[in-house]
């Protein structure tokens, strides 16, 4: 029984497994959905009780899969403290808390957090070979993406003060930090135009950091596109621990890598 | 007398098939700027009655070519119900109906999908091969991005609910998707600034979404890149099939690989 | 005599041919600047005529040098109407044609294009053969690059229009030509902000622009990078042809590859 | 002794070494937040003595690392006179000068430069490779950099002058400089908004100017994609030298490749 529900649950190779990864997905979402709507003040007056008996129907049905996904699990508690049993329990917990706090904003975004569930989707069909590639040429690349954003730091850090010295407060450059946030809005070329610099050598200044956020764009990229040309596409298991529910077992592994429980 | 027809307008290896389309395209061209003039305010007024010429000219010039591509096609159902089919009736439905219902904005906007036949033109030359390797190495990305886009949706999801938190509507932010579309404005480093962070946390926070955006576009380029590289220059004929009018065949190919019929 | 100005006006192998570049450079940057300065009303109102002794002492100087270029070479009518020829005689009609017209602002603007002369540094040292590797890897990229603009067009009309169905004139989208430079203004992620969606379908829509905007970037890049790591450094020589100033000859090439004649 | 010290101060492969390394890099970033702190107005009213003393402190702390380095080097003017020696200078004189100069925000923003320290941190770990990849990365792809640059400083004085003819002072193109500084703005897809097209024919020629832009970009992107994937991960050696601190020797190497001391 414990290893049917396992298999049904955690799994996505039978009918019934996915069948419940697909209704789980759908229920993510529509939470998730009725999450926003809840933010948006007219459709919180004119719908309120709908989005409230909503939000208690999957907090109710999340419960339960929470619940059975202690039970069907051969370490539950390593499970509750693993990233995904954190998640699971946050998805929950917040509507619980909400009959004590009610009208919390607080709470209302830590709901929200149940998004992230929807990486569970990832174990359906082949996508988690393609994000197992593509995680292992972030991690590979990590080291030169850390160079390259303490150069960007350091590079915003810099400019952002002589832009402070340049235009000063008159022009809305107040503080050292609120001019490093105008570097950081121009030198990722997102550019608001809350803050833009008026004086003729602020605007040079300015031109400088844009041309140089502009080409070392490039550099980011180069990285990562090396690393990923590097990383061959080795196929994962779909595969989930019956006992620890760790994943990414390679193809045809026998037992956990992380716990040596039989697969 | 059908299979002349065919050679005219469905290939583009002879004279007149090759100055058929180059007609085509400078229909197509001119018919959509004179849709895209007519929405002009001024323009229309002052030149209303020869816009509506122009547009009632080429909608029966593609009235005709439409009824000529059924009648020299094999099977003209099967023709109609493909996209180029739908596109093409959608190219001169349109018109017919502003009879009925005059001034619809609605139906000008169809009217402009017409831009859609340019893709036609692809067929001229050696494009096809080109724009097939591209979309060949899209198609072998298409996971891969998918996990990406998720990631991104995830992210602009959970930055956009904390930012609600942190400026609140006093600041704009006054609903959950209003915050989660001024993340995605900001990850994309689009920028429009019609709502930008007042708060010192709140700026923080959009310098972390902005460096963010910066590295992670580095992505998606990364694995068009691969791919593309890992994508041979495969010839393709501009044969189209007489039948079923479907494309993309291989050169010497001497039966469609759809329906069979000879090439 | 001919010969010995040849060496020092169009190669950069000798001595005084190195040194001619180099102040050809000076003077180019030193009169660009001069014509930018010359559009500051405030700096024209009390430096305006040191600004036109300046542009005096250069026309003439470029007047000099581009009777020497003609002088020095075999088919003078071949260099006249050739890219550089014409950029040249734009470099010096203008201010003789101001003494006619005085203060036009249209002649300004053309004084600027001699900033174009500045790519006959790239002759100077190895640039010549980085340049061509790059202008190589692009013209071998041409086509997939097209059929990439052919999409965008395509999709910044589509986006355009339905945005000017859906915000309509209340909210600045007031014809289908300005939609679509905001279309153009969203998916190309500069985002300058006069022009935003305001309604909540609009927001969504912008968002889509907006994260395919942020995807498709990657393709452009795909196609340069593949076709740059193709590309081999394949060295070319500095020589000018003394027929009809034709660049770009292979190292060790002894006749000029479009005249014929004896380098 | 001056050994050990230089163990200590220059190496990190030893628990001192370390420990030291980690130290300073905690003493410049925490130095560095409370100088930023300093700038902002009411942190400056409400805790301005406890930012003094901050100063003083990490002042004086860096005061005497300086003089030990200067007596555990072999040859402490080269090392006065290098690139880390400046910086490591300038991150102690503003403060001693700011006895004399009270309150100038030009000493704010220098002592602010002691963030380029953080760049000793590269030392530790691994990271030195991984920097030194892309530092040679960067290098053999300068020349081809310089050349895009090249081509984009011509194309925004072309497009920024074109600007200034079409849409003219009325629409706050007052000048040329002005109009260029709003080509970059564009061209990098920055886009602040502080200055936009107005006039059809503007609007059109900025549309142009956006997909330029767009497309262009992938030109660094591709040169530095390429460069990356040609360099091989050298490993180097965390050593510095005891004579001049100069870094980057190869794994094994037993002198100095710059003074020929020992290492």
């Amino acid at each position: 029984m414990q290893a049917r529900l396992h298999e049904i649950i955690f799994e996505a190779d039978t009918r019934a497994g996915r069948f419940f990864d697909l209704a789980l997905i759908w229920s993510i979402l529509i939470s998730v959905v009725a999450v926003m709507l809840d933010s948006v003040r007219e459709i919180r007056a004119a719908h309120g009780e709908l989005l409230a008996a909503i939000e208690w129907f999957f907090t109710i049905l999340f419960t339960i899969e929470y619940v059975l996904r202690l039970a069907c699990i051969g370490r539950p508690l390593r499970y509750a403290t693993s990233f995904f049993g954190v998640v699971d329990l946050m998805a929950i917990l917040p509507t619980y808390l909400s009959i004590l706090l009610p009208g919390s904003r607080f709470l209302l975004v830590i709901r929200i957090l149940r998004v992230l569930r929807i990486f569970r989707v990832l174990k359906l069909a082949q996508f988690l070979a393609e994000a197992n590639v593509m995680a292992r040429a972030l991690r590979a690349s990590r080291r030169k993406i850390l160079v390259f954003l303490c150069t960007v730091v350091a590079l915003v850090v810099i400019f952002g003060s002589v832009m402070y010295l340049i235009e000063g407060e008159a022009h809305g450059f107040t503080s050292i930090p609120r001019s490093i946030y105008w570097a950081i809005v121009t030198m990722t070329t997102v550019g608001y135009g809350d803050l833009a610099p008026r004086t003729a050598i602020g605007q040079a200044v300015a031109s400088l950091v844009m041309i140089l956020g502009f080409t070392i764009i490039a550099v980011p990229t180069g990285i990562v596109a090396t690393e990923m040309s590097r990383a061959t596409d080795k196929p994962v298991s779909t595969q989930t621990c019956p006992q620890c529910a760790s994943q990414g077992h390679e193809h045809g592994a026998r037992y956990c890598k992380d716990c040596g429980a039989p697969l």
